[in-house]
Parts: structure tokens; C-alpha cells; sequence
């Protein structure tokens, strides 16, 4: 018998594998024999946003290959037609919401014994609406029909999601029939009982966010009022279905995993959760998806950042669990401390960006980056990341020289590169430097002439240094195909505007910009020890002081170490996590002490100083943070514009507050 | 009676314009006797995102004005404290909640006979909660209380607007009490009814979107089921009062006034309509405020795009009615059809630009603006702007000729220059173009032996020019206090992605973003024509065929001409309009005549093209669109990132869509 599951198990992943399914399927089909009642295929797929008949092919392959196999049901993870998130574009462009439609029904047609739901934009009836014009829907596909339709109640409008800027929530929970039914109003829907049939037994099915609002998980501080898994709970289900499309955050995993758990156990019911995988611009959806048994205990979970096809019957006890990214299970007990062991998030971490920089070139189109590798961590980083994305061949790194670029960093920069077998030459920007620097400096004399506010210090050389190599970089895009030039801003340095615009902060994807200095260093040592080829990265480049090489530090007579120019890194990732995720101000992180305290003696004064450094230079940074190219999302929080949006006018902004004596004081003055 | 109305009016703009309070007030409430009771002040303020203090002080300023003119109430606009958008700030730093919570209490104190309505953002309750954490709120301030607060209901979440991330939609329309209250719960709140009764006159106050829903004007099709509106008519208000912050966009002047009318005439009750002036990032608020009798006819509206105190009275004929931009008021009544006649827009696009570009530099701290003068109608529109935003002389404006440069183009951009009075200068780019050429061509010789896909043709070197400008230009920024460079793409060459990346779509602000190129040679004529100094623009640069002068057209020996290289812009500019206020798709546009056809005989062939070539352009340009830098939102629809949102990795799309027989036949392919 259990030999029996895990050869199910091994030859579907052959089949994922590629493997012939006219070999393959037979075989499945014998073996679940036993499992047949309650059998579900868990599609976890990734799509394309907006590219239909895509995304459309993978849906047919999957129900056929559910139907040759002979399971009950095949779900897909939410919105699976269109891709999630499509965002504006079915507003300007409603022609791809007519098309899913149109796909949907003819896939309708082909379905036989198999059940299929897929989720799809329901444009909603167009006379007297009242609401939003779509709902995000899932269609419950039987014998060649549509047999009910599933409509999300509960619409996430925070961070990265926008769901509710063209879609409307459903006021009902679970299967609906014909006459509420916008675009299938004509067609006869059989099945109208909140929970649908499916070979005897009862599904509950929910999409996405409707299921994250147990007021008892959450303590009683929910989003919404309506708890639609309550709602369904009343109708008996046999299993709890949801399809989600779920980004994977730091720290999420924790509650996603939790909470099914916890939704399982209460309702003494099977949940069976289907994710998206892949990544859409700025979102890595991790997959993962997974079944909990009745007693809230994990029965199967599938690959994470792989597409997958895996098999469950949540009654029979079939079902695998693949791991989760290693390191990962440790968080999901763990409190949402600050600390900077970092370990059990790094593989997360990697592969979160590896699939983001793999699908943003895939979906775009693009094959190719180049790169500048300065033998700082930042580029070195960037360029393993890259290698381990798209291939080594494919990356090419440039050693770009100026008079103030040590020895050291560009044979580093050479090593790194040949360590990770990826392209590498070296061109000096100094004739270009030496000939901007001569042009500028007679344009400024000029401009001098009429506007009397010329800097007597200023970073115009280092920053002509930066962009130069920028022009090197999107010159080579420009004259090779399908190349894309990378930004490898980190997000500390991007906290403080410590990026040149057009220049490192410049590029057609920026990797690591949700990723803070002092975990960088954690997954530069990850990723000697955990790659194939181990210790690709020098040594000498993790213990390097990070600078960017552009000045000369007066003092010392070397090139600037970035922790002189700001605060020492440590101190600055520590602010940056206490303000995104405890929302902490100045005098909550004055008033308490740091990690950064604990192993270093500092005065009150310098840890004040460095607190003013950091709101003035965050505060000037915003407009930067709006032309970021775009990055995967890592962090539990971010400064990505797509996840968060603070108006760049809003500089003044008082941090520190004022107390109500002084506001009163301040309104005496007005008053007179 | 008539004359002393005047004087009124007179009188409160001479303390607009800053006269000494000391002198009008006594004698404004004198005048005002007869007017007393209902007599409103609307204060039409421009505040800064998050700038508490700043905001505070400007309504402190305006209670003390109306107390001493003895009004019974003044009116400011949404979130007045907070300004609007203030967007995810709050949930990052909710220290400026707490700040503004401060600030209305101790505001609250000092109010005495006069009535003031404040927005604020409201905290909610936390234990326990249910729903997001904030309320869009005005507090009623009363005799040094608190007397009532108004929530917001309907939470926009299209377009530009963003209230449902974190404000909370009020269940319940009209004024509230204590023991509802989140961050008021300990203080005796005295009014308790829906309406406030102030001065003996009932007052139903609602906040901005809370009015846009009146299904009988909106034909039965609209965004939300509760109308707070209809809601408040039941008690029988003596007056509606909205408190708005409402952005200007191309044809939104004709819905508003419309709709406030219609409302007042409905409800037979006068509508106080007070709005937000001023620029918010990429948002341009009009002002405008306005005060409709209880038939519906127009009674005051304040100006367009000014701070203004106005003081009306609707039950005693008193407000002055100050035009609308020039033009505007002829739209009022005018379908939306497509026409190339800007002319009544042009004014009030003028003036949203202007107010986006001072308001931008002035609440980021910059002064001073560098823009390349190339001589072609972009740049030149941009220098008029500036000019006009931010003043001549702190516009330096600087000729960038390459090796390509027509001698008029530098000719003109000079007589352009002097006729503005801006700086002035010229800056060769062909050393840097020269030595940037000769880096390169060794550099892609290594690159062509390691990567076999060099293009035969490429834009390598048009974009080397525009890439060198730019550098030119954010040197000066760096080297000059307070200094700020201009993109200066249109909107026409964004939707072509006929824009360098570092190069002309680089810079601090874009100013004609959102301006499509027909459009712009209106502007330009309305400019030379509408201006203290006219033609001011050169005749030259008007009748010059647009072209980026980056190459040389193989065919004529001369720079390409724009038109070439992508399509008529007449033809270009329909499609555009057609997509975003139509949503059109391609087969609706080959079905249907363009303006351009009934004046120029074109073949469908050619149609096609131009139409395959717009789409195939278009998509994948949604990555620049997601790295411009702030512009001012100025047409009905734009691709501002802000406003419309779309995954760059749906450039896949098939914009035709597929008909069902062809979804029926790929499903055939993939069964089998």
C-alpha cells in the first residue's frame, strides 16, 4: 500500500517531469484505483498576466491529464485564465476579459467525468450596475458544462494587492446558480446548492483572501466582518477547497500555515489550498500548496517555486509533503522578533529572487544582463543571483575602472566571474570621465555666471562615474538582443538615497533592492557554502567594508567606506525593520535599546545623530523609490512603489511628532 | 445692497492677497451684518502631504478670520490636517495620526462662536477591530469642543485614488457621536443627530466621493449601493455641505457641476461643495469651490487653482461666482466625442501643469529647474511652463548640439530662450559622444566574441546622445542648489516608447507627460497667443516636423522625422483617446473612421499597420511608463504609473482577442 503511493508519487513527478503521459497515465490510473473517491489534482500553475491562451493550454493539459487518470477533481490556483494580479489592464482593455470568457465555455465543453475549477474575470450584467464590473470568479466545469461559479468575497487592498479597484465583492458565499450570473445568464447551471457535488461528496470552495479572516486565529482584529469559511462551515462540507494566489512574503509562511491548520482542525474538514507559482513583475508566488487533514494536521504539500501537478485524496491519506525551502519550518513557531540570523530565510530568500528575475525575463522576453562588477557585495550578489536565473552564459560582467578603483576590486571582480563561469571583460570609464568631467566644468562655469548657488562640495564626480557606466551598460542592451542591464541598489543604501539615479539605481530589473545590507552578507555566505560550486565568491569580497569607490575619503586618503558616509549597517537595518514592521517612531527607537547597542558601546548623542541622518536622508529619498526599476518583493515589508506608496511632496513630514504643549504653544503664537 | 455685496467681495480678496486683517476684518463684519445668519466661509487651502503643522497653522489662520468677520461657520476641505493623498504613510508612521489628533484638539479649544468643519484622519478603535485601522473624518468644532464627526462612507479605489488601503468606509452617514467614536471615546460629544444644528440651521455634512452617487443622474450605474446623499435628505437638512478633495481632469468639470446642480435641485436644498487647490505629486487640484442654491443654480464658486477665502450665504443671495478657466465653461454640456479641437481645454491645462510643477518644487524644497533646449515643440513647451511655474530665472535652458543638430535648431532654441528670459547657454555634446563611441565600439567587439546576437541596426548611438545630454543636466543638479532637470517626453512618444531611458525621459518632473502631441502644438499656439509676452515660441518650431534629430533617415539624407518612424500623430493620438476613453480594441478601430481618414484617403492595409505597430510598441513600453518620474495627471485617463496600472509582464497580451471558433480549434490541437 504505501509502496503503492509513493510510486503514484514518483511517476507524477516524472510526468512533471516531462515524461510521456500516453506511458505514464495508464499506470497512474491503476494505481489510484484504491484512492478514487475524494481523489484531487492540485494544478499549481504559472501563468502569464493577460497572455490567455497561455495560460488556457496549461489548464487543458491538466484536466486531460486528470480525466486519463481518473480523478474526481482538478483545481487551479485563483484567477488561473487570466494570471493574477492583470490589475488595470481589464479596465482599458476589457477585449481579454471577453476572451477568458470565451475560453472558459469552450473549455466547459471538453470536460467529461473530471470536475475541473478554474478561476477566470466574470465581467458582471451591465444594466442598472451598481459596484465594481467584474467579480473574481471560479467556475465549477462538469460534463461539458458550467455548473456553478464561485465569487470572491473578500477583496485585499493592502500592500502589493489592488483587487478592489475593478472587482467586486460577492455578498454571498460559495457556489452561485444562472439567474445571478452575469456573463451566463442565458445557460442553464445546474448545480445551485452553496456547496457543489462532486462524485458523492461535498466542496466547500473559496478563493484566496476569503479564507484569511478567522476572527478567532486573529484574536479578534480581522480586515473584514463576513467570514466566508464560517458561512460554508454551516453547509457540512466533506473538504474545504480555496485557490489562492498568494506572493510569498517573509514571516507569511508562519501565519499561511497556521492559519489552514487552525481552519481545518476547527471545522473538523479537510481544507485543500492550490497557489499560484511563479512571479508577475514585482510578485514571487512561491506555490506550496497544500492539504491539511481534518485534524489540522499537513497531509500533502506540493514543491515550492516549481510548477507542479500533485495528487491528494484528503480521505485516503494520499498525499506527499515536499519540504519547504530549507530553514523555513523553524520560522513557522517562531515570534517576529529582530534579529540578524538571518539563516532560516536565506534559501527562501534566494529562491524568491531567482524566480523573479527568471520569470520577469521569461514573461518580457528578455534572454540576456550585463552587468558592472565593482568586487563590491552589491554586484557580486547580483551577478551569482543572475547566473543561477538565466544561466552563466547568458550574464556578462564588466569591470569598469575608474582612477579611484582599487586593484584588489577589479581581480576580485575577475575571480568572481570566473568562479561563476560567467562573461567578463574589463573597460575603463576614464576617457569618458576625463571628457564629461572637461565638458561639465566649462558648462559650470558658465551656469556659475547667472545662478549664484554652486556647491562648494558636491557629489557631481561621483555620480558622472556611476552613470558612465550606466551608459556602457544600456549601450551594450541597445546593440544585443534581448539584453537587459541590471540595478543592484540594495535596500539599505536605497533607505537612505545612497543610490545614483541613472546610474547604479538604473537598470531594467533591480534584484536585490528588497534586500537590506546585513542580509546580504548572510546570503553572500549562504550561497558559498549552499551553490554547486561552492565558495564562488571571494572571500576577500564578503570581508570588504562595502564602498562604493566613486570618492576619496579626505581624512584617510582611501575611497570612502559607505558606514563613514552613513552609520555603521547593522544600526540602519535595524531601523528600517523596526519602522516597517512595528511601526515604530523616532522616540520609540531612542527609548529603547538596539542590538547594535548590546555588542557596541554608544553614546545617546551618536545614536541620535544617526536617527536625524536616517529620517532626512529617508524623507529625500522617495522620489528615488518611485523610479526603481522593478524587484522582487522579499521583505514582509518593502519600499517597492507597487507595495508601498508614500507621496514624494510629503518630505516635511515631522517624524519625531510634536507633544500637545508644543501644539498648543505653536497655536498661542498663531492666535496673536 | 448690491454695491455693499461687492464690497464684500472686494474686501476678502484684498485679505487674500494678504492686506492687513487688522483694517478689512472690522469692516467685513460690518458689511456682513445683514448677511449673518448662514453665512459660511469656504476655505480653499493647498496643503502639504503629512505637514501637519503646515496644514494646522493655515486652518488656524482661517477660523480666527471667520470668527472675527463673525461668520457662523467655515468650511475646509478633506483631510485638510493630514492633506490628500497622504496613502500608505499613515500605516508606516501612524506618529502623524497621533500629531493630527493633537492638533484638531487643540484646535478645538480655541473656537469660539464660529462653527469650524475639519477633516482629519480618525483612528479607530483597536480592540477588537474589525475593518482597517483609519476613518476619513471631519471633526465639527464648536464653543472649544468636539461636537460631532462625520465619517466618510464611500472609499474610492480607481484611478488615482487609493482611500480603501487604509481608511475604514462609515456605516452610517451623517454626524456621529461620542460613544462611537475611535480616539474621542473619553469626551462628551453633545450632538448627537445626524445633522448639526448650527446657529439654528440644520447642516448635513458629507466628505468628497459620499456625493458622487446619485443613481438617478448616474442612470442607474453606479460604483457604490448606500447614497450618503439620499441618506441625509431624510432629515431635511436646511443645507448639504461637502467636504472634498477632488483632482481636475479633461471632462470631469462637466460631471461635477452637473451633478452638484442636479443634487441641489433634487433635494431642493443648497449644496456648499469645498475643495482642495494645490498639487499633490502627480494629483493638481483645482480648487474651485462652489455653492449651489436650492434650485440648482450656480450661487459662488471661488477660483481655479488659487488659496481663496470666499464667504457665501445661500439663503441670502451672497457668493460671487469667479469663472473657470477660459473655455471650460463650454464643456460643460459637450459629449465626449473625439475632436482635435483642444481649444477649451487649454487653459485649464495650462494651469493644472503650472500648479503641478510649483507645487511639486516648492513642497520638495527645489527652486530651480535645467532643461536641454533642442528646438523641437517638446522642450520648448517644457521651458514656457517652467518659466511660468517657477519663474524665468530659475530656468536655465541649455543647447546640446551633436554632430546631427540643424543650425536652426540651435537658433531656435536660442531666440526661444530670449524670449522667455531664461538662462541661456550652449554645451557641445560631441567630445562625449566621440569618446563615449570609441569605449564602446571596443567594448561591444568583446561582447560580439563571447555573444552572437549584435544587431545589424541598432539605436545604440541615437541613444548615446540623449544619454549624454542627461548626464550634462543632472551634473548641473548636482552642482547647484535646489536645482532640479525636466523630462521632457509626451505622452503620444511614451505610449511608443519613443523615449531614451537616462535620456529624455530622465529628470526630476515630467511635465508633458500626460499631453498628447496634438495637443501640444495647441498649447503652444494658445501659448504665443495667450501669454503676457506673446509668440514667445519661435513660428519655426511650430511648423517644424517633430523629430528626435538622434539620426540620420538613410532615405532622405536629413534627420528622421518622428512621424516616419512611428505614424501621423493625428492618427496616433485617436487611438490613444479611443483606448482610454472608449476602450476600444483593435477591431472596433479598423470597423470604425478615424478623424485623420475623413480628411486623408489611407488604405486598410496601411490602417493595420499603423495599428499592428501602435500595439506592438505599446506593450512593450509599460516598462518605461513604470520609471517616469512624477507628472501632473492632466487628460480624463492617463498611463501615469499612479493612475493605471499594468503588469509589465503582460506585454504578451493579444489585444484582438481570438474568436470562438479559433478557441475552438487550439483546443482541438492541445486535446490531441
Amino acid at each position: 500500500m504505501e509502496n503503492d503511493k509513493e510510486l503514484i508519487y514518483k511517476l507524477s513527478e516524472e510526468y512533471d517531469n516531462g515524461a510521456d503521459a500516453k506511458i505514464i497515465e495508464p499506470e497512474l490510473k491503476k494505481l489510484l484505483e484504491p484512492y478514487k473517491d475524494g481523489s484531487i489534482g492540485l494544478a499549481q500553475i504559472n501563468p502569464i498576466a493577460g497572455d490567455i491562451e497561455y495560460n488556457a493550454a496549461k489548464v487543458v493539459k491538466y484536466i486531460k491529464h486528470a480525466e486519463n487518470i481518473g480523478l474526481d477533481l482538478v483545481v487551479f490556483p485563483e484567477l488561473i485564465l487570466m494570471g493574477y494580479p492583470i490589475e488595470d489592464t481589464i479596465d482599458r482593455h476589457p477585449v481579454i476579459v471577453e476572451e477568458n470568457v470565451k475560453w472558459l465555455k469552450e473549455i466547459a465543453k471538453i470536460t467529461t467525468k473530471t470536475t475541473a475549477i478554474v478561476g477566470f474575470v466574470e465581467p458582471r450584467k451591465y444594466d442598472n450596475l451598481t459596484g465594481k464590473k467584474y467579480y473574481n470568479s471560479a467556475a465549477v466545469l462538469q460534463n461539458g458544462k458550467i455548473t456553478g461559479i464561485i465569487r470572491k468575497s473578500l477583496l485585499p487592498t493592502y500592500s502589493e494587492f489592488n483587487d478592489y479597484r475593478y472587482i467586486e465583492p460577492s455578498p454571498v458565499v460559495g457556489s452561485q446558480c444562472a439567474d445571478t450570473l452575469g456573463c451566463f445568464s442565458e445557460e442553464k447551471i445546474e448545480n445551485c446548492t452553496k456547496t457543489n457535488l462532486i462524485s458523492g461528496k461535498k466542496y466547500a470552495i473559496s478563493i484566496c483572501e476569503d479564507c484569511w479572516n478567522n476572527k478567532e486565529f486573529f484574536n479578534d482584529t480581522t480586515l473584514y466582518s463576513l467570514d466566508p469559511i464560517e458561512e460554508l462551515s454551516k453547509e457540512k462540507p466533506d473538504v474545504f477547497i480555496n485557490c489562492s494566489a498568494s506572493p510569498t512574503r517573509a514571516k507569511k509562511e508562519q501565519l499561511k500555515h497556521n492559519m489552514l491548520s487552525f481552519i481545518a482542525k476547527k471545522y473538523s474538514t479537510p481544507i485543500i489550498y492550490v497557489n499560484q507559482v511563479g512571479a508577475i513583475d514585482n510578485s514571487s508566488f512561491d506555490g506550496s500548496s497544500r492539504v491539511f487533514d481534518k485534524d489540522g494536521k499537513l497531509l500533502a504539500r506540493a514543491k515550492s517555486f516549481k510548477e507542479q501537478f500533485i495528487i491528494v485524496n484528503p480521505h485516503k491519506n494520499l498525499g506527499k509533503i515536499y519540504p519547504l525551502t530549507k530553514g523555513l519550518e523553524q520560522t513557522l513557531t517562531e515570534a517576529k522578533v529582530y534579529t540578524l540570523e538571518y539563516e532560516p530565510d536565506l534559501e527562501r530568500t534566494y529562491k524568491t529572487i531567482i524566480q523573479g528575475i527568471r520569470d520577469y525575463f521569461i514573461k518580457t522576453g528578455f534572454k540576456r544582463a550585463v552587468l558592472g562588477l565593482s568586487g563590491g557585495l552589491d554586484s557580486t550578489v547580483c551577478a551569482v543571483l543572475l547566473a543561477d536565473a538565466i544561466g552563466a552564459e547568458n550574464v556578462f560582467g564588466i569591470s569598469m575602472p575608474s582612477k579611484i578603483t582599487s586593484k584588489e576590486s577589479k581581480t576580485d571582480a575577475e575571480l568572481l566571474a570566473a568562479n561563476l563561469g560567467i562573461n567578463f571583460t574589463e573597460a575603463s570609464i576614464k576617457d569618458m570621465v576625463e571628457t564629461t568631467n572637461n565638458c561639465l566644468q566649462s558648462l559650470f562655469k558658465t551656469v556659475e555666471s547667472k545662478w549664484d548657488c554652486r556647491y562648494k562640495q558636491s557629489f557631481t564626480m561621483d555620480n558622472i562615474q556611476a552613470r558612465s557606466r550606466a551608459i556602457f551598460l544600456w549601450g551594450i542592451s541597445n546593440e544585443f538582443g534581448s539584453c537587459l542591464p541590471i540595478a543592484t541598489s540594495d535596500k539599505s543604501e536605497l533607505y537612505m538615497g545612497y543610490a545614483t539615479i541613472n546610474g547604479d539605481m538604473s537598470g531594467g530589473f533591480a534584484p536585490i533592492a528588497d534586500v537590506p545590507k546585513t542580509k546580504l552578507f548572510a546570503l553572500a555566505r549562504w550561497l558559498n557554502k549552499n551553490r554547486k560550486v561552492k565558495n564562488a565568491i571571494p572571500e576577500a569580497i564578503i570581508l570588504k567594508k562595502p564602498g562604493a569607490e566613486l570618492a576619496i575619503d579626505p581624512k584617510t586618503g582611501k575611497p570612502l567606506i559607505a558606514e563613514d558616509a552613513l552609520m555603521p549597517y547593522e544600526f540602519l537595518d535595524e531601523i528600517i525593520w523596526r519602522i516597517e514592521n512595528k511601526k515604530e517612531h523616532y522616540y520609540d527607537m531612542m527609548n529603547s535599546e538596539f542590538l547594535y547597542e548590546k555588542k557596541n558601546s554608544i553614546s545617546q548623542e551618536q545614536k541620535q545623530q544617526w536617527l536625524d541622518k536616517f529620517y532626512r536622508r529617508m524623507s529625500t529619498a522617495l522620489y528615488k523609490w518611485s523610479i526603481l526599476p522593478p524587484s522582487v518583493i522579499v521583505d514582509s515589508r518593502s519600499i517597492n512603489k507597487y507595495d508601498y506608496k508614500q507621496p514624494i511632496t510629503s518630505s516635511r513630514i515631522n517624524y519625531k511628532g510634536l507633544t500637545e504643549n508644543e501644539i498648543r504653544d505653536k497655536i498661542m503664537l498663531l492666535k496673536h
